[in-house]
């Protein structure tokens, strides 16, 4: 998938649809959900991604883009907008483009089913208001304390975090500490375990306390090592076999104190996330 | 809006609707896309957010709790699901809800116009395949890039560096460079301005070459006073007067070397990354 802007010159293929994410916001919905339904389909797409398109006159240049691609190539543009004001919307949807609102071909349904009338909220899904400053506020403050408790850089404060992931180096600790932090407000810290560690492997005592709370990461060696190696060329820390025997150890551990685990290998950052809310029954937060 | 499990003696006041996300993925596109629709109607949520629904049997237990909530309440339930599984999927569908697929509404349309049949694929949103990746590599890298170039810590590699963002203590620099890291892959350094520079505030040798990359932060005054009150209560660092100055000193640094910057106040971390990808024509790279 590429993104481009202004060049219709590689549109010529048949199988290649020009595509526009439109948005009064930052058309991240649009764009996470225009995607999931294209990957449905076995063809190649020029994508444009337009956020804070706020004027009629910014959409008719935008319309404008659209129809030039329309008649150059004979293939309508696949468009998915959210747009609140009117005037604004009315400009792309008068295109020549295929154009789908992405938010109210829902609202429809909802309306029938609760017999009120929607009152569209301008920049409701990633902006800020004052209904919701202290939620953001609380994502901000969960981001200074994964990054305060990250790489166990601090013990202190255990009693305020909501989670602790323990893992060895590179198996995706704080990656996944952000995203709970950025998405969902959840206070995670961190701990490795170390080479240094695995002679004598133990659970700190300052974690002991917070049993409840761990929750350990494993990732499959040939994977570990492949990261660790970007990192560490030709090293021991990246060998194959201290791969494996710290993982093991770690692994091995886990299971010694009853703390739940997941390995990472074949799960992004927001799956891992969420696996975790769920094993531990936290509060899923929304933004 | 408030995120419970399994009791339903909250659910009696008529202005209550209890509320469903239900994926065989992470359920994090239902959650928001949901959260934009239900956010134009004036009614309270009860939030049931249900990811990996991989089963005829996980689905018949949640089929089993929405309809005794109707049961109970009169009240159906809104239920917005996406689930590529015909038998699970039909489970959740069965119930008493008030269903919505949020990503198959929109491919028919998309497939009346390309006339090519669709082929769903599994965890397409937020899951890992050999496919995307290398994508997500280049995420976890930049995400740790911005950890190892956070707060000027390293102005090392700023070459690499696709954005730098300058500004002072406390105006939003790590949660935007973290996002841009995390949403788009896009490797984002930073550069703190202390209170020290501000005698004869300067620009770093080490970021002049990179004049083209540079983006300046700024943020109300008043806001600023109170993030960093609570950081360090009645002192210095904290009082009106000296976010003043402070601001007001790198404002006239952005100007006097035209380096475009944004006031942070009234924006998400999700706004303020979307403006500076607009801003600096950077690529937008989804994950």
């Amino acid at each position: 998938m590429s993104i481009t802007t202004g060049s219709s010159s590689d549109t010529k293929n048949k199988e290649t649809r020009s595509v526009f994410f439109i948005s009064d916001g930052t058309a991240i919905t649009a764009e996470v959900l225009g995607h999931a339904v294209l990957s449905q389909f076995p063809i190649d797409i020029i994508a444009y991604t337009l956020p804070f398109v706020a004027t009629v006159d910014r959409a008719l240049e935008i319309k404008q883009k659209i129809d030039t691609i329309y008649d150059t190539t004979g293939l309508r543009p696949l468009v998915f907008y959210s747009i609140i004001c009117q005037d604004v919307r009315e400009a792309i949807t008068a295109s020549k483009g295929c154009c789908q609102d992405i938010v109210q071909t829902l609202v429809a349904p909802i309306q029938q089913e609760i017999q009120m009338d929607p009152q569209p909220i301008f920049n409701r899904t990633h902006g800020l208001s004052k209904r919701n400053l202290s939620q953001y506020d609380a994502r901000i403050a969960a981001i200074d304390f994964a990054l305060a408790h990250d790489d166990g850089v601090s013990l202190r404060n255990m009693d305020q975090a909501q989670v602790i992931l323990l893992g060895v180096s590179r198996c995706g600790k704080t990656p996944t500490s952000l995203y709970l932090a950025m998405q969902f407000g959840i206070q995670a810290a961190n701990y490795p375990f170390t080479a240094d560690d695995m002679d004598n492997l133990q659970l700190p005592a300052a974690l002991k306390p917070h049993n409840h709370k761990l929750f350990g990461l494993t990732i499959d060696p040939e994977r570990l090592s492949a990261i660790r190696e970007e990192r560490r060329e030709n090293s021991r820390y990246a060998s194959i076999r201290q791969c494996r025997m710290e993982l093991a150890e770690v692994e091995a551990l886990y299971r010694k104190h009853k703390i739940s685990y997941l390995n990472t290998t074949n799960y992004s950052v927001e799956e891992i996330s969420t696996k975790i809310i769920d094993s531990l029954g936290l509060n899923r937060r929304m933004f």
